[in-house]
């Protein structure tokens, strides 16, 4: 069976069963005493998670590969520096963690030029200084083309007891507010502009949100510090992430598309496109919250990154995201985009 | 300038110093009492090396690459599993420290087998189950052809106070004698049987490590509880990496080929090549040990791994490794491999 065939969900649902599988024999052999050896989360959030003592640790690795997640000629290599940090600490915000260290794997082709491999570590210093991470080590390994793996460790804060101390995709329950973080679509807008070598001023944040996206770790933070319990972070596009987070909590979804915060010159800009860009666009970097509607404008409140209720968690089949239009009807994605399916 | 103008040794010498100062420049901005935020060692050992409250951290990274570490005609999926977490344990291993888990990013081609990506995470699982280290997480990403990076995070043995508690290349002092653990040569002695296609039944040895390297951990523990306190692990031939161990220990040294720890039946099937195959073959993942011969002593009595003492370190050049023939003369690396250079 071809990879093609099953794709790449596919095919780690069933790594995460047979990992599920031969490490739960593991694990009962290993140990006596029947502790999980502080593993608390493996594969299935942004993060792994477990625990040293007293300490809860996180993990998380992203990678991306030239001609697949970039085109050398619509990046600069300190900006594609900074992107395989960002991330990556983007996925620690998501669980509400404090990044502290990253190790970084390069593959090069003999023929790459220095001064861009140099470039491109200065990104990542910069996103590094930024965020409090240090580059602390990796590999340097020869391949015929390029591409960059970053791993990103750090740990829970010490403020929130253990095992509250981590945002979870899977704690989302019925009756939650859905939030997300800063503005939807952006990043993907970003990218169209790239691909068609338009640079409109207006649209210059669009085109920030895709080459320099910013890792939300302060507000991941005083989320968990604010009460909220479930999170992640909004990188293969909204409702395909929110997806995920339903399953893995079990529980239904619907977004209000008339709530989804998209900026106004990216509506006039694109006005065919902007619901769609804002849906699936994907790379957004932004966290999506759930929880009590007033513990979330509480997050808002104590932080400066624009915070907004999008749609609620509602009982129903799990993983099932329902997306309500602006003039009521239900919409679907078809072959063009979002549409209107039928009268909600 | 291209990067096969100063190779990936002096990319990673630039890296090295451009990453050295601007986080010892973040470090000194962001810390007012002047402590590392716990970073003990960054890049340049075998692992990188942090302290969270009282427990030392290691954490490190490989990869392996299609036509340039392994070829799919010559490896099995199961046995490319087990030797990409295999060389990350040995890099834990070199450090005398205990593994914890691991992090894995595939890339991989639309057309790749499904079964040959179970069989690579049982190759992986085997060899995790073995070394008690847990596949955590990772990333799965398409690509033009298949890569492997495993990241690998553990921690010292508690039993060994704080800040001896790890193998360095750095404490080597001059005296000491240089031990290496098993055999060398075995690994690439294996690789050339299978590129000529053959395979002696007399040589499965060298097959095995090549397949399936093992990494050396409970010998690196018992090494730094015996009393040693330096070492790394071989992985590209031993004089390179004794190169770059005397280089950060500021030492020179001497090794004797008559003292090298090489198969017999290795040295019968490659009578020309033996000396070269230990000397410069690569991929060992044997431990490099420095200490007191009676230290080094004790080391192979409670262990049961053989332990070879190969040479001695002593005052010279920083990073300078003289290799003495059986016949007293020294040897130099020519153009056709180890030669003859003059009477020693």
């Amino acid at each position: 069976m071809k990879l093609s065939e099953i794709g790449e969900f596919g095919l780690i649902e069933r790594l995460q069963l047979l990992i599920g599988q031969r490490q739960q024999a593991a694990l009962a052999s290993s140990t006596s005493s029947g502790e999980p050896q502080g593993l608390l989360l493996g594969i299935g959030d942004d993060c792994a998670v477990w625990r040293y003592g007293d300490v809860t640790q996180l993990a998380t690795t992203d990678t991306l590969v030239q001609d697949v997640h970039f085109i050398l000629e619509n990046t600069s290599w300190q900006d594609l520096g900074w992107k395989a940090l960002a991330i990556n600490l983007s996925d620690i915000a998501a669980m509400g963690g404090i990044p502290h260290s990253a190790l970084v794997t390069l593959g090069l082709p003999e023929t790459a030029a220095v001064e861009g491999i140099e470039a491109l570590y200065e990104g990542m210093l910069d996103c590094g200084q930024e965020y409090s991470t240090l580059l602390i080590g990796g590999d340097i390994v020869s391949a015929p083309l390029f591409f960059i793996t970053v791993t990103v460790v750090g740990q829970a804060s010490g403020r929130i007891p253990y095992p509250n101390n981590v945002l979870l995709r899977s704690s989302g329950v019925a009756g939650d507010a859905i939030a997300v973080t800063g503005h939807l679509g952006s990043s993907a807008a970003g990218l169209k502009l790239l691909k068609a070598g338009i640079h409109p001023p207006a649209l210059g944040f669009a085109l920030d949100a895709h080459r320099r996206p910013v890792p939300r770790i302060g507000t991941g933070q005083l989320a968990l510090e604010a009460g909220v319990r479930c999170g992640m972070d909004v990188s293969d596009g909204l409702v395909g992430d929110l997806e995920k987070l339903c399953a893995a909590s079990g529980m239904a979804a619907e977004v209000a598309v008339a709530r989804l915060p998209v900026r106004q010159e990216l509506r006039e800009h694109f006005p065919q496109e902007w619901v769609d860009l804002a849906l699936t666009g994907g790379e957004d970097y932004e966290l999506l919250l759930t929880g009590p509607a007033e513990v979330l404008d509480a997050v808002r409140e104590r932080g400066d990154v624009p915070i907004s209720i999008i749609g609620r968690m509602q009982p129903g089949v799990p993983g099932q995201v329902t997306v309500r239009s602006e003039d009521g009807t239900i919409m679907k994605m078809g072959r063009s985009g979002w549409d209107h399916l039928r009268r909600g």
